[in-house]
C-alpha cells in the first residue's frame, strides 16, 4: 500500500473574510480561514477517506502555523511543508458578495514565502510514496521557481509512474490569458486528468461551442485520457477514453462558492480512482454543491453525505 | 376561570446549533437554544395570550435550569417540572442545512432524565385546573414509562372532561413506522383534535391520495372531531365536524424550519378554542410561517402579527 | 470651487438591530448602526467623491458622538452639528424581517435633541459655501421648529442660488397623509429635483396610473425641473426637462433594504450634477441595489462599483 | 400559604452594554440586558426559592416584552405589569469601566412609561397575597406619581400587615441629596428593614464615624427594626433588635458590579425571613460577591452556591 | 527512529464553555473546545516537536470528528482512534469562575463511547512503535474495561521496553478517594515518572508535610524513578534518582486554568526525555503558566516561548 | 487661525487582533483595528478638541479605505493621504498577552505602500497651514525615502516657523540601536519637544541613572526645549526650560497597552500648547492610563474624562 494516494502542493494563504454579508471596508471582525486550491483538494480527498499529502513554503509564525493546522485538522499530511524564518505568508482578504454585488478578493500574496518555493528545496522522494500527483495552473503563475516546481514534479511523477491531474485554474490577477495558455499547454498535455472551466477553455484556448463539442475539442487538443469541463451552474462534462458523459449540477442555496471547484476536483478524483467516470462526475458535483452550502474554502462534507446526494437523496431535514 | 387553558408535557432538550450556516463539525460556537415539541406548543400558546403549563423531568443543573428559563421567559407555567439530582438532560446538536445539504440532528437523549418520567411521579391534579391536554407521539416513543404517562394523561383528561389534542410527530430515529402506528392508533382515537403530516399519514397509516381524500380517510379512521393534515409547503387541511377546509401556506424565506409544525399547532389550537376551523387553519399557517423566519425552535410571533398575516397583510417594511 | 457640493440636515438616530434574522425580542446583542435619511444621502455622495456637509442637533454623549463618528468616517463634514448637553438622542430599534415577516422599526425619537433644532441656532452661512441643498419630508414632520428649518433653508438656498432637491419620504408613524400632503406641497414646488415613491405619489397626492402617467402628472403638478418616481422592485422613472426616462432595477439578493432609497438619491444626484438624466437613473439604481446587499443604512459602495454595475457588469466573483 | 413572599415594583430599563471593555462610543455591538433595582431584587429572591412578584409600567413593544421576559425567565411573577401602547420604555446605555476609567451610565429614561405609573392604575390587592413589600428610593425620585405609588404601597402594606423593606439607593442623576433626604426620611421610618450604603448615610443624613457608630445612629434616627449599612469593599453591618453584627466582604474578581447591591438585598432578605441577622449578612454578602463575578444586573447564583460561599467554601475549581 | 515518542489514550470530551465570564445558565453561546487530560498532553508534546499518538473510542458523528480534528490540528497522530457508529460522545459543560465563584464542570460522560473502550478492540502493536507510554488515573476510573486498558497498556509497554509515566489526576466526581488509592497504587508503582498534585498525595495517600518531605515520601512509597509533585501556585518539586529539585511557579494572569496540569506534564516530559530534571521542572512550569493565559484545555505555546520563559524572559511586549 | 494645530505623517497598518485573550494561532476571528503611532497621536489630539492632519501613502482598496475611515471617524483631516493603485498596505497581526505571556506582533509591512512615501509626492504646503509638526523615529526607520520625508518635513517646518515634536519610538524589529541612535540624533536636536522612553534613552544613547539625572542628561545632549522621558509604570518626567517635573502614573487595569505611549504624546502636547509642563504631564498620563483601559491603538477618551482624571477624580461608577 502506498503511503499516500495523492500528493499536491501550492500556495495556501490566510483568508480573512467578513461575516454577515458585510464588506471588507465595513466589517469589524474577519473570520480566519485559509485559501489554496491544492490544499482544498487535499482536504476534500482526505475527508473522503484517501491519504493526501500537501505542501507549500511557509513562514514559521502564527499565521503559517495556523494555515497548516487548519489543513492538518482534516487529516492531510503536512510533514513536507518547507518552513522558513524569513519573509511573509500570503493573505487573501475575501468579501462574499450578494447579487448584484460581486465577491471581491484583495490578494496580498506578492513576494510570499510560497512564491519562493523552488525545486531544490523540495524532497521529491515524497512522490515515490504516492500514486497520484495533482497540480494547478495557479502555481505555474506564481513565480518562475514555482513554475519549475510544477515542471519538476510532473517529470518526477512520470518517472515514478504516478498518474497526474492538472487543474487549469486561470487567475486573471496573476497573468494574461495569452501567456497562461502558452505556458500551460505543454504541462496540460502531461496530465492523465485535466480539469478546466468552460470559460477558461474559451478564454485561453478559444475552444467554443456546445459542452460536448468543447470537451471533445479539449480532449483532442491536449490528448488527456480524462478531460473534464466544469460548466458553472450547468454541471460538468467529461470525455473519458472515447466516451462523453454529462451531468447536471444540483440546485444550491449558495453560502460561499469559493472552493467549490476544488471540492469538485476532490470528489471527481475519488471516482477517477475507482475508474468510473459517471461516479466521478456525480461525486464531483455533490462535493461542489455541498461545499457551496458552508462558509470557507474547505469542504466539510463526509463521504456518506456525498454518496447520498450523488444518489439523489436531498431530504431537507433528517431527524 | 380555569387556571390553565392547556397542559402539556414531554422532553425538552438543550439545542446546540452553529450560526451562519456552519456545520457542527466546523463551528467554533454553538447557539444555546431548546428543543421540545410540547414546550414549543406551550410557548406558542402563551405568546398568543393563553395560559399554558408544560412539564418534563429535568436534572437540576445549569442545563436543566437553562431549558426551563427559556420556556418560562414566554410566560409558560413550569411549576410542575419534576426535578432530579441524578442523570442527564437530553441534548440535540442541530445543524441547519442549506439545499441540497440537509438539516441534521445529532440526538443525544438516550437515558435522559425526561425519558424516566413516570406516571407515579406526576401530580395529575394539574389537569383538573385545565381545559385542554396536548400530547405528542414523541413522548410515547421515548420509553415505556413515558408512554404510560401519555396513556395516564389521556385517561385522566377524559375523566376530568378536558378536550385533547394529539400530534403524531413521527420520529424515525426513535422507532420504526410499523411499531409507531400500532402503538399510536388507540391513543389518536382518544383525541378531539388530531395533527399529522401528510407524510406521516402515508408512511404510518397508508393513507393516500389527494389532501381532501386523505383528511377524510383519517377522520373516518380515527374518529376525531377535528382532523388536521399539514401539507408541507402546500399548507394544511382540516376535517372538522363533517366539513373539509383547505388553506394554502405562505411564501416563506426560511431561516430555521425546526419548530414550525409546533407553531402551527399552537396557532391552530388558538382557533380551535374559538371553534372556528377556518381561523384555526389561518392562525396555524401564519404562526408556522412566522416561526420559519426566526432562528430557534420557539416562536417569537405576537398575536397581532399573526392576526395581520392571517388577514393577508404582509407589507415588507413597517415604518 | 465651492467648499461643498451638497449641504443637508435632519435627524440621525442610533440604529440598534439584531443580527442573524433574530427579532428584537429575541436578540441577545444589537448591532450599533445609525439611521437618518439625510446623513445616508450625505454619505452616499461623499463615497462617490463629492464634498457633502450634514448637520443635526445632538446630545454630546457617547451616543451622539458615535452617530457623528460613523458619518464622518465616510468623509462627510459634520462641523455644523449643533451640540447640546441636555436631552436625548433618538434611537431606532430595527428588526429586519424575512418574508412574510415584515421589517419592524420601534422608533424612540419623541422629544429628541434633533427634533428641537430651530432656525435661530443654525449658522445658515454654510449654504453660501455650497452648490446644492437636499432636504426631506421627514424633517418637516418632526416638529414645528424642524419644519421651520426646512422652510428657512429653502428660502436661503434660493437667495444664495443653490439648486434644491426634496425627497418626500413619507412616514406614517409621524403624521397622517392628509396633513403631510398639505404641508409638503408648497415646499416640493420649490425643488429643482423632486424624489417620491410611487406609493407616496398615490397615497398623498392621488396621482395614479402607469409610471409614465404618474411622473408626468407629478411634474405638472409640482412644476419641478426633474421629477423622479421610484417604483420599488420595478426601478425608477424621471421626467426631466420635458422628457421621460425609465429604467428597470437590478435583481437583488436583499440583505438590508433600509437606506436603499437614500442611496438611490445619492447616486441620482451624482448624475444630476452631470446633467445626465439617463446616468442619474442608472447610478441611482446601482447605488440602491448595492446598498441592499450590505447591512446598515449607510452605503459602502465605491464609485467604481457603481460605474461597473450601471454599465451592466455584475460578474459574481472577481479574482 | 401566601401566594408571594415579596412584592416589589419600580422601573426596569433596557440595559445596553458594550462587551470586552469597549466604550459606548467604540462598541459595534451592545449586549441586551435589563436594569432595575427592584426587579434585580425580585430575581435574586426567586433564585433563592422565594416567590416574588414585580411590576412596572411598560410599553407593549419588543423592548417592553424583552424586559419582562428576562425577569420572568427567573420565575418572578410579572402578571401585575401595567401595559400601555403609548410612550417609550427607559433605556440605560452602560459602559463598564476598568480602573482608572469609571463605569458610566447614559440614562435615557426621562418621560418613560414607568415614570407614569400612578397609584390608580395599580391593583393593590396584590399586596394582600404577600408577606413583604420591598421598595426603593429610586422610584420616589422618578416622578410625583411614582412617589405616590410608594406612599400608597407602604400605607396598604401596613394595613395588610406586610413587613416592609426600603432601600435608599440614592441616585445623584435623579435628584439632589437635600431633596432626597427630606422626602425619603418619613418613608424610611415606615420600614422594618432599611438598607443604605454608608456613603448615602453620610451624604444624605450626615451620619458619620465608624461603621458601628453609623449603624447605631441610623437605627436610632429611623427607628427601623433592622438597619443595614453596606460598606463597599468592607462588607456590611446590621443593627437588629438592639444588637450590631458586622461581616467582611469577599475578595472578588469584579466582572460587573452593577446589581451587586440589589443581590445583597435579595440575599439579606432571605436571611431576614429566617429571622437570623448573622445569616442575613452572610447570604447578602455571598449574593453580592457572586453577582459581581457575572455580567449583567441580574444574579445567576443558586441557593447552593450562596450557602457554600456563606459557609466559607470558595474552592477555585470543582470537578 | 521510533515512529512515536509518546503514545497515550483516554477519553476526550466535547467541552462547551460560555465566553466573557458568563455562567452556563446565562450564556447564549458556548465555545466549542475539547477536554481530555491525555489528549492535552499529546498536544503539548506535539507542539514542542515530539511525535505523539493519542487514541480513544469515539462515535463517528460531527461531535466525534470535531474532537479528533482539534487534536489532529496540532500534529497528534489520531489514526488509532476506535470509531463506532453507536452510542454517544462525552460532553463537559464548563463554566470558568472568577473568585470567589468557582469554575464548575457539568460532566455528561456517563456511558460514553470512550468509557466502553476495551483492551480487545485496541491494536496494541502501536506501542512497539513508541518509546514512552503516558496514562492517567482518570481512565482507570471511567469503567472496568477502561481500567483494563490501562493495565494492559502498562504490561505491554513493559514488555516492549517503553518507559511509562502516570498522572494520578484524581477526580472526586468519578470515584471516592479510598477506592482510587487502592486501585491506583499498584499501577503507579509501574511508572518511571509519576505525577501527582500535593493535594492528591495528601487526600489519597495521606502523604503530608513540607513539599520536600512529601516528594521523598512519595518516591519511597511508589518506588518511581522520577516522582513529581505539583504544588498549585507554589510551583513543583521532583525527586529524581535520589535528588530533590524544587522550582517556583510563574506569576500568572489566569485566563483559563483547565489543562494547566496537562501542559505541565507535556513540558516536564520534554525535559525528562533529555534526562534533565531541572529543565523538566522549568519547562513544565513554563508550559503550565503559558497554558493558563489562553482559553481552552489545549496549549498553544511554542517551544521557543517555553524556552524563553523557562530562561526567565517575560517581557510584556515584543515589537 | 491656522487650519491645523498639528500635522503629522507616518505608516498606519491594518491591525488584526484576536479577542478574549486568544493567540493568533488559535483565534477564529480577528478584530479589525488600525495601528500607527502618528495617526494614534492625531486621533488623540482631535479627541481633545485640536485640529489635526495626518497622512500616509495607502493603496486605494478596502484595506486602505478602512484604515483611513477609522482615523477620520475621530475628526482627523486625512485629505493629504497619498493614494496609489499599486502595492499593498501594511498589516500588523497583534496578539495581546497576559503575564507571563508577552504581547506579540507579527509585522507584515515590508514593501508597503507607506514605506514608499517620498518627499516629492507630498504637498508640503500643508505645513504652512499648521502650527506644529509631529514626527517619530519609526518613519525614519521604514525606508530611505521615508527618512527623507522626515528630514524634509523638519526643514520645511523650521522655515514655516512651526514648532516640532519628535518621538524616538525605537523599534528593534526595524533597525539595530547603533544605527538608530546615529541617524536619529541630528533629527532629535531639531525638536522643540522630545519624547523618549527611559529604556530607549539607555539602549540607544547610554543615558543612565535616576529619572531626574536621565532627563537632564537628555535635555543637555539634545538641546531640546522640552525633553520628556516616559518611565513605564513609574509615570513620566519632563525637563522644560530649566525645570524638572516628575509625575507618577495611574494604577491601571490594563486591557490593551498598545497605543498608550501615543496617547501620552497627544495628552502631553495638549498641555504643551498651553505652555504648562505640569498639566502636560498630567494630561499625558491621564490619556495614557485611559487608553490602556480600552481595546485598540486609538484613544476613545474625552477631554472631560482627561481633565477629571488629571484632577484626581477616579470614582469607579458614575450614576
Amino acid at each position: 500500500m502506498s503511503k499516500y494516494h495523492v500528493v499536491t502542493f501550492g500556495e495556501t494563504m490566510l483568508r480573512l473574510s467578513p461575516k454577515n454579508n458585510k464588506t471588507l471596508e465595513q466589517a469589524d471582525e474577519f473570520e480566519v480561514l485559509c485559501a489554496g486550491s491544492e490544499s482544498n483538494v487535499a482536504v476534500a480527498l482526505s475527508r473522503l477517506g484517501l491519504r493526501s499529502c500537501w505542501f507549500s513554503r511557509l513562514v514559521n509564525n502564527p499565521v503559517g502555523r495556523r494555515i497548516t493546522n487548519m489543513i492538518r485538522a482534516h487529516g492531510v499530511d503536512v510533514s513536507q511543508v518547507r518552513w522558513t524564518d524569513e519573509g511573509r505568508n500570503g493573505v487573501a482578504f475575501m468579501e462574499l458578495g450578494a447579487p448584484p454585488r460581486s465577491t471581491e478578493v484583495v490578494y496580498d500574496r506578492a513576494g510570499s514565502a510560497a512564491s519562493r518555493l523552488d525545486p531544490e528545496s523540495v524532497d521529491w522522494s515524497v512522490l515515490k510514496k504516492a500514486k497520484h500527483l495533482h497540480v494547478t495552473g495557479i502555481t505555474v503563475a506564481l513565480s518562475p521557481s514555482c513554475a519549475e516546481c510544477v515542471t519538476t514534479a510532473i517529470a518526477r511523477a512520470k518517472e515514478d509512474r504516478l498518474t497526474i491531474s492538472f487543474d487549469v485554474n486561470y487567475r486573471q490577477k496573476l497573468w494574461p490569458p495569452g501567456r497562461a495558455s502558452e505556458v500551460l499547454e505543454p504541462l496540460m498535455k502531461e496530465a492523465d486528468v485535466l480539469f478546466m472551466t468552460s470559460d477558461d477553455a474559451e478564454d485561453l484556448f478559444a475552444i467554443k461551442g456546445s459542452a460536448e463539442k468543447m470537451v471533445e475539442a479539449a480532449a483532442a487538443r491536449f490528448g488527456t485520457k480524462w478531460t473534464v469541463l466544469t460548466l458553472g451552474g450547468e454541471g460538468a462534462i467529461v470525455r473519458a477514453e472515447g466516451k462523453t458523459l454529462k451531468e447536471a449540477g444540483h440546485t444550491v442555496q449558495e453560502i460561499d462558492r469559493i472552493g467549490a471547484g476544488d471540492a469538485f476536483v476532490g470528489g471527481f478524483l475519488y471516482g477517477y480512482f475507482k475508474d468510473d467516470p459517471d461516479k466521478a462526475l456525480k461525486y464531483g458535483l455533490a462535493m461542489s454543491a455541498l461545499k457551496m452550502t458552508t462558509p470557507g474554502d474547505l469542504s466539510f462534507a463526509t463521504l456518506s453525505q456525498v454518496l447520498a446526494l450523488a444518489a439523489g437523496d436531498n431530504k431537507s431535514v433528517k431527524r
